[in-house]
């Protein structure tokens, strides 16, 4: 109040532009045409551009690169694409297309794939227009943590977002890349397909492309039956403010059907929710807030409602289809400040406590018993669990002594660095990337049926999913779970959006691109669809593994 | 957010410790013994002071004035105070201490009052030393309102606190009041009782001051039975602060239970509510808050709990004793914005909304369908006043409209000025000093039981109860309700105390002593003591018409 007071006598009204000129413009927020931002860095010249014969081209090139915006493509001219894949399996390409006159209203179609008699529907044929977005690049000590200074990092716009508007206008001098994604049906018969592609626009001539897809003999189940463990957090309140919809009503509902659907078909398992105000003290650019009523009486009860929560988890469960987990964040936040109404002074007010402190038992434990009733009605107390940040080993205990104290049946997760003191009380343990579990413990773990996974942020340089990494690195990342044995694979941002996603992938925090791995509207991305390959690579080395152990076909198996 | 962000990058360090120097500092609440401020003003010089023989004086002196602290009374020295008084009255005097010396562990006393065989006991004899509180002076325009510099105005200490320390240390050269006040037990026998105060302490000579009272035959009601209404609102959250205790703990009630007796104790009708954030929208050190829960469920309907206002209503009522009506305050705020708990953001949101808008409507007409069941259910429907605040007339009758809509035979008050075209509208109306109700209207208002007074505020620089005002015009204030044939008195503030109220009685905005007239402590005042000393002649004087309209006394009546 006295700072704010101060601040309104400030007579500097040039300092104050310039400090809020930034902040407090209105962000338009684009769900369907928009302008991408300008690139500064230096690129192939007019004249360069000018020599391209004929105007403009068209050629199938790799899913690896980000070709760049205004750079000529250094591909060699392909106009087949071929592909293999199992019935139920998404694969990936890429086709550019290069000009350097304007053209506008340029739209791609794809026909039906056919192997004789047999039909895979030009609807499972996905074509979207790669979008650029700006990025920025590492911190100079390789990693892509701590606050950043936008002026202090070289930026640039990159090729990431998968576009969901059917017509766009193409520069003079630019590269479109068009991203296509055959989805095969489960029913799909084996045998060799065959379509195309086609790119239409107002001054250009129709450039075809061949589309060859080998279906095999094989089957990838629903993406909900995967065995991985996939665990992107999703933001309900980012798309609240995004959309500009009322926090929980039907609009906010509708808004995120789409959004977390394309979630629930990479084979999400758990439900994010937030059971207290700002579980990661209000890191991302939407805050998370609590999907709990608590109300402190002035007879010192407490009292609880959890509509939010249950309308949140009843959609995820049932509308949109992730049903496996629910996990509560957090019980110990970064910030140890814990709300809740109070009646004596219709406020929300904050609880300072630790754990440890009869405060913090108090407020935890009360609540915890009255949740455990809730969710035993709701018959999804097997399915959830109580979630900690990683903490002082002390501190730990107490929060896990607190949930044990009002349920022992209570489900407890971690994501943190391993601890063998409190490994038995994690039913679902992610370690950070670098740490193993021990091979006795997760033999044990399996057994037990509990969940042992890793997760990357912003600490690993490399491999990770940043605007500006290399595609390839995602799909690394469902692998790298396979390949080092664990259940699963988590990171801590699904669609935690900056201010204006679309264009600016770039944040007060972290690597751009650390926040979201979709955009608005929805559209799904480089990144993402290359999430998917891998964990559906993943998912086909289970099954072939089960397969194989079934058959007792031990060679291949190694 | 941005505002307190530049703020905290601000490098002048020194700007802002200059700034909140004031402010941050922490402010002792004191309830036993404290010391006053210095006084800045000229005044009587040691040389004066030193020809003072004998070193210690005492006299009896005079209720209507404020004696200065560090200047020599100019009394004619007193030995005896005689008072006449009815039975159940409060009759006040004021004795001097004045010395050259340093003196210690000063004490009054007061023994019991005798006439022959009847006896008034000792305890009945209340003795305080008056204590000096900082005030300031009227605006230049000659009115006290308006956001005031302290620079800009002379500030001085003058006598006003009715302290409650029975010991106190008397510095030399000072002047130190002494306000005696005896409470005639309601079944006194009539006759002249004697008795006598004395004054002792360390280094000085005991001091006899002799008291005779004229009890008369005639008897005072029981304050919460005298006709006049009178009106000082209540402000619980600054008892909460001074007293550093939970709001409506058992600690905040047992604090304030004295404080709201010795109100009752003034005849006083209405429990002040507030059945809204900020109704006056913050203007006093301690802003009202909601006693009313109000909650907006994700489906859009409305909850409400009343546990704080029924703890209050009832303690007030039941415990204190003040039970002829609840005042609701407020349909029409200062600032049109109504707080309630989102269940959907977790948080206290504010609807801004009109009156004569739809959202209006539905905010308020919701609630009072409910506040109307749950007052008939407590029995207290009849008694309680949804308030309004002066608004233009369209507002005020969409207001009033609302408030039917919910339930027709709700009561309204209103203070402000005279508006014919609403008047019947208003139980309890209550017009601004200066404003008459027409006669006609007066009668009818009469004969339909409902209540028609007058307050007075910061506008008037006399009469007034600052601080600084001469001690009889709070005796007026009461007088002119019945001078001015009005049912009562209202003033906004009993005890929206200042920061440090105890020492310091000015305020940001408006003339010292505006805000309160009580001290903590509690503690009376030399203003409050008027008032009452005047809501008892009035009571005398409708008693007296009274019996000689009985008796048919017509010579007497005029």
């Amino acid at each position: 109040m006295s700072v704010s007071f101060l601040c309104a006598l400030l007579p500097n009204a040039a300092l104050a532009d310039n400090v809020f000129t930034d902040l407090e413009k209105p962000v338009a927020h684009p769900l369907g045409q928009y302008e991408e931002l300008t690139d500064s860095k230096p690129h192939d010249t007019d004249a360069a551009w000018t020599k391209l014969r004929p105007a403009t081209h068209a050629s199938w090139a790799s899913i690896d690169i980000r070709y760049r915006r205004n750079d000529i493509p250094r591909v060699k001219a392909q106009d087949v694409w071929s592909g293999k894949a199992w019935r139920g399996e998404r694969v990936n390409g890429q086709a550019l297309l290069w000009t350097n006159k304007a053209l506008a209203d340029v739209e791609v179609t794809a026909t039906e794939l056919r192997s004789g008699k047999n039909v895979i529907p030009a609807s499972a044929v996905r074509t979207n227009f790669v979008r650029y977005v700006m990025t920025d690049e590492l911190n100079k000590d390789g990693g892509g943590c701590g606050y950043r200074n936008a002026a202090d990092f070289d930026s640039s716009v990159v090729a990431d977002v998968l576009d969901i508007n059917k017509s766009l206008p193409i520069a003079r001098n630019t590269t479109q890349p068009i991203w296509m994604n055959i989805w095969v049906p489960q029913d799909a018969k084996p045998g060799t397909y065959t379509g195309q592609i086609t790119i239409k626009g107002k001054d250009m001539k129709a450039q075809t492309l061949q589309v060859s897809l080998q279906v095999l003999n094989r089957t990838l189940p629903e993406p909900q039956k995967w065995s991985m463990n996939l665990d992107l957090w999703q933001n309900p309140y980012a798309v609240a403010r995004y959309y500009d919809v009322p926090l929980w009503s039907k609009e906010h509902f509708d808004a995120m059907r789409p959004i977390m659907k394309m979630l629930a078909d990479a084979g999400q398992y758990a439900i994010t929710t937030s059971i207290m105000y700002k579980p990661w003290n209000g890191q991302t650019e939407d805050h998370y807030d609590s999907m709990v009523t608590r109300i402190k009486h002035i007879d010192g009860s407490w009292s609880y409602d959890y509509a939010v929560f249950d309308k949140y988890v009843d959609f995820m469960m049932n509308d949109v289809g992730i049903n496996r987990l629910i996990s509560c964040y957090t019980m110990i936040p970064w910030n140890l400040s814990f709300d809740y109404y109070d009646e004596a002074t219709s406020r929300v007010q904050f609880i300072k406590a630790k754990p440890g402190d009869e405060a913090y038992a108090e407020y935890w434990g009360n609540f915890l018993k009255d949740f455990s009733r809730h969710l035993r009605q709701k018959g999804w107390f097997d399915k959830t669990c109580i979630a900690m940040d990683e903490r002082p080993m002390d501190a730990m205990r107490a929060a896990i002594k607190v949930i044990k104290d009002a349920d022992p049946e209570f489900k407890i997760s971690l994501a943190g660095v391993y601890h063998e003191e409190i490994e038995r009380d994690l039913y679902y343990y992610c370690l950070a990337y670098g740490y193993k579990f021990p091979k006795d413990v997760l033999a044990r773990r399996r057994a037990e049926g509990k969940i042992s996974t890793y997760y990357t942020c912003c600490t690993e340089g490399f491999p990770n999913t940043f605007t500006f990494s290399a595609p390839a690195e995602a799909t690394w990342m469902a692998l790298h779970a396979v390949g080092g044995d664990y259940d699963g694979y988590l990171r801590w941002s699904y669609n935690s959006w900056t201010r204006d996603p679309l264009r600016d992938s770039r944040f007060r925090t972290w690597a751009a691109g650390d926040c979201y791995c979709v955009y608005p509207g929805p559209r799904s991305s480089i990144r993402f669809e290359r999430l998917i390959e891998g964990l559906q690579d993943t998912e086909k080395i289970i099954q072939l593994r089960r397969e194989y152990k079934r058959k007792g076909q031990k060679a291949k198996l190694e």
